[in-house]
């Protein structure tokens, strides 16, 4: 039984062998999740975890003391620990939920995965390709889920903008453009890219059926080490082009996306409290004229539009999906795979990055 | 006598032998000038140089007699011809306004400098940087002046702009982004960079005062032959990176440009009627902490103004302050060579469009 | 012929005898215009009247020989007069345009009608009913036609709504709330609802389709002798209530109508470049629940759409017309009859502002 | 012990017996509080008792067993209760938070007092001044504390426009006007004076030294057996002049403040995250001129800024002053008369309303 509305369903491309949302033999136990990281996005998965009737959150983990107790406070019948080896061999749990920093998902997802557990991860899923691909293994191997936090894919205005993709209502895709800018340093490890443009990555992944086909990032390191303004184009096949603007320096917050098709165009603005996404009747014919010099351009300015989207809270619709595809042994579409492209999207970026733009075919 | 009014006067960061606003023994005599070109920024031209006590247009040349007889219609005094030739070639003209496609730039201009005329020509200045230092040169040999048509650095958001760096108020520069997007192919001949960038280019070279050491462009061709999508990194020294987005499919129009310094940032958007530039008092400071991963990060979040911005005409302001240089003998600060300097970043910028963002050292 | 493009076409509501867009019978004679009043408004009329086809400016009057010296150097051929008494007395003129302060109206349009000459007039139309209702007869008896300039009616925004209103799309109207405030004091002998609301009366009229009952006005003189901020309620018939806000000392210009229907709702924002209408399918649905207290209310909030909207210049369509009244000898939609019904709500409301708000019967 | 932080005390504008910040010999007892009603903003006032040092939350109080559950599953350690009657007359508590429907404010409270407990009561005060009077006479005979939550006189915003009126920034007031409006029937019982414009009611009474003069209300019922859209005018001494237009049926939330004086004025636009508050260095000057009808009227148009604005959430501040006040026997600011007073100009509007907007002398 499904307890992920079908309003709230993500569109699946890819029918392969990913979750379905009438599963034929639904398991109706409860998933009893392990919490590891309690920071700023952990207490968001606890609650949603808790808050389902299709899982359980059994125990809290996290290094600091202060963030367990500040745990205990709000759930009190909720184990709290520091040791999560421990903790993960025990049969207490069926699923880990990883919302820790990045440089640690590595090694205790492959923990989780080694003793038994399915894993539900935040992006970006690893540090490097090699360890993503081994976790996938791993998992393969052991019949068990991953699943990364691309909570974006869950809310509506993604959903929506990805139904005007497939059924042809923007037309050929020419470019995706997303700015993504504020004031704040809040990783110290990994540099904006990995924070911001993952964000962007995974959204792209899921909107352009094409795989891309190479990365330039330029960027500055101004305060951090890492840098901290970042802009990094993806060249996709049938000239498709992406881009994303990143920064952490910004003195005013924007989450802007501009999706142009040969069709109708679109702009998401995601600080939008109503609007959130706004297809235009606009766009651009060209015709042969008489001469070479003049070619027969006309401007179609027509209609816009801002459809209702779903308000659903995204972590909620993404953890229901994670529970029921654990329950239902399906495959999630943001599964390793796809938390595999977004970290290679990232290595290129990176690399590029160093070299001040080199081009990094994938 | 300088008809350029004080409040309106560029602010000269190179002092050197450019004009300066009170001049000993100013010319008084009219300035006689033949505009070349009637299409869309033509009229403009005329318009300002007509209605200046330190100029008059003697003649409007058009290879199109349709383009003409408007000329004609709205200035009956004013000669109209399609012969630019002969009419340069006459002792009735001091100087040419070369308002055409860029292809003919350099080949008007060089007639009008070996005829012994002052040239003001549009932006971009010419196709290539050899075409603009040979005009450089026959420019300084004749004893002429060259001003192009940077139109940005006369309005009075720049020119605040500039006093907020050159007065220290926002401090180091970290990055200067713009992003200049909307439905439109004006430019058969050049693709979106030389058509919208060059803007960008142009303010950048005002406002930084270092050279850009490198280039790194991406984009794509979707309708018209020439990049339509395109997006610009320009790396400087002491960490400052510039980044351009510009875009002819956009369904949208957007003008702006965020500006970070060490001290304060600044959003101008031009598109706003009355509060174009805002001035934010927010910031980062980072001093190191107790560990290696505890960096001390500190926002700044203060107050924002939005300063009273000179309202004139930009182009009135430029085009008395091309009759005061000319007037006075005076090199005008956006002369030949920050024609070529522009130029020069355009040629690198599409050598690295051309390999699909390949960093070209300028 | 009519010069009127159908697009622009405002839809007539009663059908009576006013001016179809077809006429079986026109004159295609230009209509000779004078145009008394070269201020502000004046020249935009002039400009009109000048690029027409059915129509020609044979002379501008204005008392301020600057004025005159002002239309002359744009328009050489046109002859220029400070004795409007001895031009409208000749043949020269088949109509006369009026846009001089509104307490010359009645004096300038008596005489024009007099000698047989049609009248376009500036908003709004006299000082008071009186002199109004006299004009209507005069103009009547004479078969001779007056138009008051109520300019809105002729743009894309206000014939879009009111097509929504015509064909149901909003349903029952339950208000109109006009918000039409900035930093000017444009007049020295009317107060700020004579200056600015004139504006909403004249759309209202247009847009609903009922007899307005009762006028509340309160306000404030702060300044100059006569009101500078003033609200005005107008009580409809069926519940439609209609509020007009409007501030001479707002340190922001605001251009906003609110029009909430059983329907659906609009915002139309006159500010907005390109999508100045917005209807949203939002709502409130009642129905009796068990209880005396409970209510059962629904909210309906759906898509919102921005329909393209005519773009063409309202004067110029409006003064399109009035020529093809006055060759048809048809009676405009915005004849002196639509002028009166404005200035009797003036008067209203200048009658319940100086009582501090007293409710005033129509 | 105060535990308002400086920055977040309210300036205080009539010394009188109201409560210092500075307190010579606090009391350092926890209030003791039981809070009635729990519905939708009972659990706000619930959480900021609960976080105080200087309060607990012994009970919540409610008719609907639902709404108990609730709060005891937030809450396990509160004891709650249907029986209001029976927990005020133990010594339990010291305080009583009234989060209930208007029409029970009179009957709870005085309940309250009565048991000699102080009171904290929700927006509007009471239904009737009368009822107010009573509730005032009996907590001043009993020597216990009336607080009556307008709690947006504890925000940053309203507190900075209070300081810049105070200290002459703004200069003499000319006008105060308010949009309040929005898509929703929250309330059953009242009509949407009583539910929205009692904000603005409140901060004027705040923000405006003078005592209004007349009131002057316009409405109409649309849905719900009550006024659904209104619009009130308060005529104060000084022509200062306040408006407020509040709707339940706007497709779009707005909550916007125009504050006109003579030096300067203010926009505040409640939904902005950052700007709320906007400083306009604009205006008029008016001198005589030559002639009668020509005013010298010049426009001043300068810098507009933002200040920052405190964020600390507004109930916390208030509650922590309630706290303050009863452990100090202090008068709060925003005591029983404020809310008369308030109450006094809902009663005139609604008189005014039901006779479509007559004038109701104050």
């Amino acid at each position: 039984m499904s307890t992920l509305p079908t309003a709230c369903a993500p569109a699946e491309r890819n029918e392969g062998n990913h979750a379905k949302l009438s599963p034929d033999s639904p398991s109706t136990q409860r998933i009893r999740v392990c919490v590891a990281g309690y920071g700023y996005w952990g207490p968001q998965v606890v609650r949603n975890f808790h808050n389902l009737q299709s899982s359980e959150v059994v125990a809290v983990c996290d290094t600091s003391s202060k963030s367990l107790q500040r745990a205990h406070e709000t759930y009190p019948e909720i184990q709290v620990t520091q040791d999560f080896g421990e903790l993960v061999r025990t049969s207490q749990i069926d699923a880990v939920a990883i919302v820790t920093p990045v440089r640690t998902h590595y090694g205790l997802a492959k923990m989780a995965l080694q003793n038994g557990k399915h894993v539900f991860v935040e992006k970006p899923f690893t540090c490097t390709s090699s360890q993503a691909e081994e976790l996938i293994e791993l998992a393969e191997r052991k019949n068990l889920k991953i699943m990364v936090d691309h909570t974006f894919l869950f809310t509506g205005a993604v959903r929506k903008i990805r139904q005007l993709i497939e059924d042809g209502t923007l037309g050929e895709l020419y470019y995706y453009d997303s700015t993504r800018v504020n004031l704040g340093l809040f990783q110290h490890d990994v540099n904006v890219l990995w924070d911001l443009a993952t964000h962007d990555l995974s959204i792209m992944d899921y909107l352009i059926a094409a795989k891309p086909e190479a990365v330039v990032a330029t960027g500055e390191t101004h305060l951090n080490g890492v840098a901290d303004v970042a802009f990094m184009t993806v060249y996709f096949p049938r000239k498709t082009i992406a881009h994303i603007n990143v920064n952490w320096l910004s003195p005013v917050k924007v989450r802007t996306t501009l999706i142009g098709g040969e069709k109708k165009m679109v702009v998401w603005n995601d600080l939008e409290a109503d609007e959130k996404i706004k297809i235009y009747d606009r766009g651009v014919q060209v015709s042969n004229g008489e001469s070479l010099y003049k070619l027969l351009v006309s401007y179609r300015s027509g209609d816009m539009w801002a459809p209702k989207v779903e308000q659903t809270e995204a972590l909620r619709n993404e953890i229901s999906y994670f529970t029921e595809c654990v329950r239902n042994n399906r495959r999630p579409f943001n599964d390793g795979e796809a938390g595999l492209r977004v970290v290679k999207m990232l290595e290129a970026a990176d690399q590029s990055l160093r070299e001040r733009g080199k081009v990094v075919q994938l």
